[in-house]
């Protein structure tokens, strides 16, 4: 099958229409119709080669929403027209321990929607049938893309910490994780403290469901929950006085890092032992997860909060999302 | 009440015989005829002001099994004569949320044996009843008191982190503390890798309940286990290479220290993420999980090896200890 692509032929570049062929569809696998594909921050750096491992010609795009166009022979529970999400996964083993055991997202031979084969910056693209997750009647699949990377990156810790709808609750970075993560808390049922330097976003934050914004630049905001919070979630990449937010949770509570920072973080032990406290972190979720989220998000009508570009205006939403302007999601329709 | 104990009246300083006179007994405290104290290293840290909070004239010992020789009229289960065990702490508030939850030793006001108050090196000491642990019948109280701080500090971790029968787990530092928790390890069921760089140590190791000895300075070692372990315990003190521990866990492992390590842990977020592994740390244990633990000995007749001296013979007991050669924990006896 011709597939029509916007890729980037080297580090940095500007997206340019590519088409390049399918070949023919495995018996496990899927096709799928792009309809929506949300961009993500990690798409920019694999644009940018920032982790060392982009193939050009490179097509980001892993936030896919669309429909199944095609099926292999070994494919029993979707059918041709079926609506299906696709995130950073599109594949794994499917027989190892954590396969196995329902965490196929820690699969030691996962295969990656945008690392070594293309992404769904495209009309199609193609999956195993684990990672194309159905995708609820009556959702508004127009928003439903950046949940499949985005949001399953911060359900998954919810579940995984074991947060209870009693506790109080942080997120570190209101952009597009950590607000995700807000509107998934409240319904949670938690008191939601959102940790942000940004003034202006204030009203935004509480309206999406903060129960108060710390300015995490001020002291005296950080001494006024200090030894409260039972779980706090960082959505941030950047260093940040961690010993500081330690101080904010309560005994037993858990620091919970999806924010890829690149310095090792500075934990110390002390800070850990009196309270029988702990630091986390985790990668996405598995694909009976991911279904689990979509559920609670059509109980709850969660969605992200987006702005829509067309597809063929990929370069001018790249650099809406590189300028720090995208409030909250960027999603790209075909 | 005249209390003969053994105190150091400067840090670092020889123990000396030393009286102090106990005021009358409060509604909910016991006292204790002192029978056996195994000596900690917390014990020499305190002595010797490590810490910068030890008051003189100081009376060490924290690890205490005796009788019930008078109580308060509020102490109910408790009676003269009954044998108790006493350790790090000798009081907490009861109405705080920690003590109403049952994790009295998380209290942010604590009473602690030896700080602020004098220890078990004497040949009474005074307790809050909630602390004062029954010893079950037909154990033999020569060896219970490294059970009641080293014991709980390594048994807490077991419980908190869900350590399974079928976990594969590492000790870190075969110790005062280690010793103890391959002890329980092995008796949870686990399989049990014991990470020592001493190899003279490797056969006592191996008969205390390790499946099999790691030795830590050795990069194939370590390499065997990359990715198999699904708890670490840190008992040591002293910085480590925590990365190479990290890689040494399964997915969802956890590394856990009760080694108070000064300088900060240096822990790279993908570590974590990549994984969902964790960091954690404990102090001791509560008063219930204490009893549990105890019950647990009975049934498996698990006591940590110990060596003993005579109570008169302290300070050459705390010398043998500070010279590195106690095997394994050492209890003075009264």
């Amino acid at each position: 099958m011709d597939v029509k692509a916007y890729a980037a032929f080297e580090a940095g570049a500007k997206l340019e229409e590519y088409h390049y062929e399918l070949p023919a569809l495995e018996d496990e696998q899927v096709d799928i119709k792009v309809e929506y594909c949300g961009i993500c921050h990690s798409d920019l750096s694999m644009l940018n080669n920032e982790w060392g491992m982009t193939q050009y010609p490179f097509v980001p795009g892993h936030e896919i929403v669309g429909e199944v166009i095609a099926k292999g022979k070994a494919v029993r529970h979707l059918n041709v027209g079926d609506k299906v999400g696709l995130g950073w996964m599109s594949g794994s083993c499917m027989h190892c321990h954590e396969c196995m055991d329902g965490s196929h997202h820690l699969c030691s031979t996962l295969e990656q929607t945008i690392v070594g084969r293309h992404g769904g910056f495209a009309d199609h693209v193609r999956a195993h049938w684990s990672w194309a997750i159905p995708i609820p009647a009556h959702m508004d699949i127009s928003k439903v893309g950046p949940l499949l990377c985005g949001g399953i990156t911060v359900f998954n810790p919810i579940v995984l910490s074991g947060v209870k709808p009693t506790d109080k609750v942080g997120v570190i970075g209101i952009g597009g994780l950590g607000h995700m993560a807000l509107k998934f808390l409240k319904f949670w049922g938690c008191e939601v403290f959102a940790f942000s330097s940004n003034p202006s976003k204030k009203d935004k934050i509480l309206e999406m469901g903060a129960s108060k914004v710390i300015n995490s630049r001020n002291p005296d905001d950080l001494e006024s929950i200090k030894g409260k919070l039972d779980f706090i979630l960082n959505t941030t990449n950047v260093t940040l006085d961690w010993d500081s937010y330690l101080s904010t949770l309560a005994p037993k509570g858990k620091l919970h890092t999806v924010g890829a920072v690149l310095e090792p973080m500075q934990i110390p032990a002390f800070s850990l032992i009196m309270g029988e406290k702990s630091v986390g972190g985790s990668p996405l979720g598995s694909p009976a997860l991911t279904r689990t989220m979509l559920d609670f998000c059509v109980r709850h009508e969660i969605y992200p909060t987006v702005e829509e570009f067309p597809m063929s205006e990929v370069n001018q939403a790249l650099q809406h999302l590189e300028e720090g302007k995208a409030r909250y999601r960027i999603v790209l329709k075909n």
